[in-house]
């Protein structure tokens, strides 16, 4: 089952995929509906509410369009790690992107003034959904806790991000971060694991790996979290990102305004957003 | 003005501070109070629901319970930079926290279990409210922006903080940052600055500082995020901590089970939580 937020009349409205068709639900987006039950048996714990709009030319909301809480993983691509020149770290490296960094699977991705930054760069990242709350479980029960997966680009404006110790300055510019297009439940995806991911930019191919190559899995990462926090329905945990981003080129390489960013990942869909200046 | 978040009910309610009496407002929480209009010059934007409880016995929850953002700074108080044998940072160090870390101003202060980690420090902090939508501010419009201030305490997990380079691990822990008393509106307190601020743990003072030692006072703060994101109403931005904490003494104190942790600002007032093991 693949569902959506999607937006309509002003508000937003959560939809199941059904062929080139999205059903409307009776909730107001899909943490919503994961709020309302499981859905990671690929059931529906919320009614149709009747009426449908063209998957192609909806207007799509980010996935989660207000999570409780966005969770990112650093270096943790083996393939990122050797292109950085870094060995891989002995715990997740986490830190936290906040809701109104969000933006929509087919938005523009927006990036800082060019006074404020021109290193703005890009990270195909493969996204858990969780869809229950779970704490202090172990890695044998976290499976359990995922609703399904979805596509994220952690955009990342590199000067902000590395001009003190810690990464938050750099990666929570607002509007910046597209989630989406669907989460495609547990029952179809698993945890996410063994699916190609990539990021062209204007159709060049910048990223190309494999989830598998993540050194810390989806049931480590979240048996770790749920150590710390209770982890809740719809929150969003972005695992990491492959190797060849524009920060590790030589020369490096920077998101421009009119850029069309593509982040694909097996089975999953694929985001396409274009750069502005925000 | 004072105002604060108080459970009724099985439900949180914002009121006024009147004497030793608690007047409820016609809204949740005082996140909605500051959505509903300012509040900075003392003036009320909603009306009194009818009914009061007393201030002495109340049951205090975070004065925003679920803010949208909890921004921290790290290294911000020139005597803390000091004893940690550092030097001032050329740009503020934020990092994040989640709402679930939240808690009361007179609840326990949850410490991890013992064989997750005994080295929980105490971090006492001026917090700045948000109190309006702001977006690529100056200076000298951000403090505009303050609704007021309240306490923080920001409980620190050294070895989850420091186990990698990002600090978010040691600094998320569930119902582990207190948050009140009171919002002190902007009227009265102005920015927080010129403030006594002190940590005392089972009567022993461990932090006893002033806010005129913050290295990015709260304009630069507030301008510098606002390039970042939008700061929202009931936004919370923790200032950093002075100097004292556990992890720099020699040799290092942490928090046990049973400790009791005030922590004070001039004109402010008080948290006082007891440390549980949660």
């Amino acid at each position: 089952m693949r569902l959506v937020t999607v937006r309509i009349d002003g508000a937003t409205r959560a939809g199941r995929v059904s062929g080139d068709e999205i059903v409307l639900l009776d909730a107001p987006d899909v943490r919503a509906v994961l709020e309302a039950g499981s859905v990671a048996d690929g059931r529906l714990p919320v009614a149709e509410a009747g009426g449908s709009v063209a998957l192609e030319s909806a207007d799509l909301a980010p996935l989660i369009p207000a999570p409780d809480k966005i969770v990112c993983v650093g270096s943790n691509y083996m393939d990122h790690i050797l292109e950085t020149g870094k060995q891989p770290p002995p715990y997740p490296i986490y830190f936290a992107k906040f809701r109104g960094a969000l933006t929509g699977p087919r938005d523009p991705m927006c990036l800082p003034a060019p006074d404020v930054s021109v290193n703005a760069d890009w990270e195909a990242e493969l996204a858990l959904i969780i869809g229950k709350p779970v704490r202090n479980i172990t890695e044998g029960e976290a499976l359990d806790a995922i609703a399904g997966c979805a596509v994220l680009n952690d955009l990342s404006v590199r000067d902000w991000q590395m001009r003190t110790t810690q990464f938050l300055a750099g990666k929570a510019f607002e509007r910046s971060t597209p989630l989406g297009p669907a989460l495609v439940t547990a029952d179809e995806v698993g945890d996410g694991t063994g699916l190609d991911i990539s990021c062209t930019v204007d159709g060049v191919v910048k990223q190309s790996s494999n989830t598998s190559q993540l050194v810390f899995g989806p049931a480590k990462l979240i048996s770790d979290l749920s150590t710390i926090i209770t982890l809740m329905p719809g929150d969003v945990i972005a695992t990491g990102t492959p190797g060849g981003v524009g920060a590790a080129r030589d020369p490096q390489e920077w998101l421009t305004p009119g850029a069309v960013v593509r982040t694909a990942i097996e089975g999953l869909g694929e985001l396409v957003n274009t750069c502005i200046v925000d």
